[in-house]
């Protein structure tokens, strides 16, 4: 096990030895180090190979300029300039907050930007400014439109942070699509079939296939089926697209550049790198702030009161999941699996920094 | 068949009859004949009973003061003041679009409203104006959360609105879950089963039964089950219900008012009457208005030409069923079931005013 000091030490070092500025470093890493205690490892260190691949094959620029090129009191585009997604991904969201305390909102569309990791920390963000936080990015283009066999969306994860008074705050963080793609990933190493609703085959047909996207296949939108209403998580995962990429001009759908080293450069661009979408709300725009936040805490209890399904033994509020792997992660330590750590190791020899494997 | 002129007339009568202003009637009225001519007939002629109800019992304001009382640059909170649900909504609709005028966006929270009939429409009135619109509203809690059998969400629609060059707009207009209430009943007077991942009976087992929420059962939230990604669908419409109640001062989750008047109205109350949200972003403030127009038709044609799965021969743009049905019901002219006809002729003998049946 290692303790998230351990790791964010390292994963600063790697980034100011990549070429980072320390404030660039930090902000990168804070990002990492929240995946991995919100027990979300799939965004957490496993991910650090494909930044330093990137920065290898010189497709991440570590000296950007992260700035606004079109704004208006309560909006801005920035150009993220090639940056790590996370340090362009901080630093509009600081934007879409600073917009706030003036508009009373505040909102940011991203372009020229990569992979910024958990869509829940930049919406956390707002939470100590008492506003409400709102963030969306796209993803590599793995998943199908309804009736389409054609991979033209990401995962397309949405997060929204909202604060109460005496509970942790609500905070809902999902893909638009039943599944991440990385559990598609466990269950094909583990040779497990997946439930019919998850993937479709190359004709569309439903598959319990976890490996059919390299067979042509693609994954399916929320909903898993037209019956079953997969177009209204198309229309949700549409709305992130163009949220994130057409207002800001980044590349929209099937033309997301590669979060890999491994994949090519598309041949074809229709704006600048990946796209994300930051939202910031004032509380105080709407609500007294102690009206809301109370409200806030009745809502929870409304909802921590609902009756259990058969089987369970309570009903959850969205920011439970992660909260409690972070209490639990904190006592014990992040465990990072033996691949990843020898993948850390490399990362270490190349640059010329220490990582201890096998803690 | 009837003309949208004759329905729209006859409406507008109606609901000057109740005591509605001119201006009120026209713009409640426009709200149902867009639902009809949407193909959405649910939201239309069939919802002119329960109003009338409503105002037999006394339970909404024909004469409602619907205004902002608290606001910033770009937000406002306005009270409906008992409104008719489309009177509160276009009012605040309007506020957002004239907030983002001058602040780059405008957002609007509303609290003491009623049921609005079709989310789309607002949406839809920030295009004319060079803007994206965006609406979500509460409704009967009908849905549970994840795990649980208590009804405390609505069906929570977000509709969204985007402008293109040469292409209709995109709009999204989808309910939070698997399907629309109104389709349960459908299959319920048919005596026909529905498939799993509806509807769940009173313990939170998968029902197939539509008419299972009579015997204490519940719908359930996009994804339709949690291994399908159903707490994505909650959490959802638990942001719809947040930004429509909590940020307005309305009655959240379960205590959202009845929308038909043989419900009672409820015992306890956590704010005023129903809530819903509005958005309106200006083009403009993110990026050159035709850059943006011509970026959105490219947008469209890469979606538009997603190879369809087998057994389908298009893949279809969000908002091309509803303008499809529009261009259609333009010409065939619009069509109500003879127990609809029955309710309005019976609504119009009882104000006085005429209405042809057999149409």
């Amino acid at each position: 096990m290692y303790t998230p000091e351990y790791l964010e030490d390292f994963t600063i070092r790697v980034f100011e030895k990549m070429g980072c500025s320390t404030e660039d470093a930090k902000a990168a890493t804070k990002v990492f180090i929240a995946a991995e205690l919100n027990g979300l490892p799939s965004h957490g260190m496993l991910r650090l190979k494909d930044y330093f691949e990137l920065w290898k094959a010189g497709r991440i620029n570590v000296r950007p300029d992260v700035k606004i090129v079109h704004e208006s009191p309560s909006t801005a585009v920035v150009d993220g300039d090639g940056a790590i997604g996370m340090i362009a991904a901080t630093k509009s969201m600081e934007i879409a907050i600073e917009k706030a305390k003036i508009a009373g909102t505040g909102w940011v569309s991203t372009r020229g930007s990569n992979h910024y990791g958990i869509a829940g920390y930049y919406s956390m963000m707002a939470l100590e400014h008492d506003m409400i936080g709102i963030c969306m990015t796209i993803a590599n283009p793995v998943v199908a439109p309804t009736w389409s066999v054609s991979k033209m969306l990401g995962t397309n994860p949405i997060a929204v942070a909202v604060p109460a008074k005496s509970y942790p705050p609500v905070v809902a963080d999902f893909a638009t699509t039943p599944i991440a793609r990385g559990k598609l990933a466990v269950a094909g190493k583990k040779g497990e079939k997946v439930p019919f609703g998850y993937v479709q085959d190359k004709d569309g047909v439903p598959s319990e296939n976890p490996d059919i996207l390299k067979e042509g296949g693609s994954m399916v939108t929320l909903g898993g089926s037209y019956e079953h209403g997969s177009h209204k998580g198309y229309c949700m995962s549409a709305i992130v697209d163009i949220f994130s990429c057409v207002l800001s001009g980044a590349n929209f759908g099937p033309f997301c550049p590669p979060s890999v080293a491994y994949l090519p450069v598309l041949d074809e661009k229709v704006g600048e790198g990946t796209g994300h979408f930051f939202g910031a709300m004032r509380i105080d725009a709407f609500q007294e702030k102690g009206v809301f936040l109370s409200q806030m805490d009745k809502w929870i209890e409304t909802f921590r009161s609902a009756k259990p399904a058969k089987g369970y033994d309570r009903v959850l509020i969205p920011g439970d999941p992660e909260r409690e792997n972070r209490e639990r992660i904190l006592k014990e330590g992040i465990r990072i699996i033996e691949p990843i750590q020898k993948e850390m190791k490399e990362i270490a020899d190349h640059l010329g920094i220490s990582f201890e494997t096998g803690m």
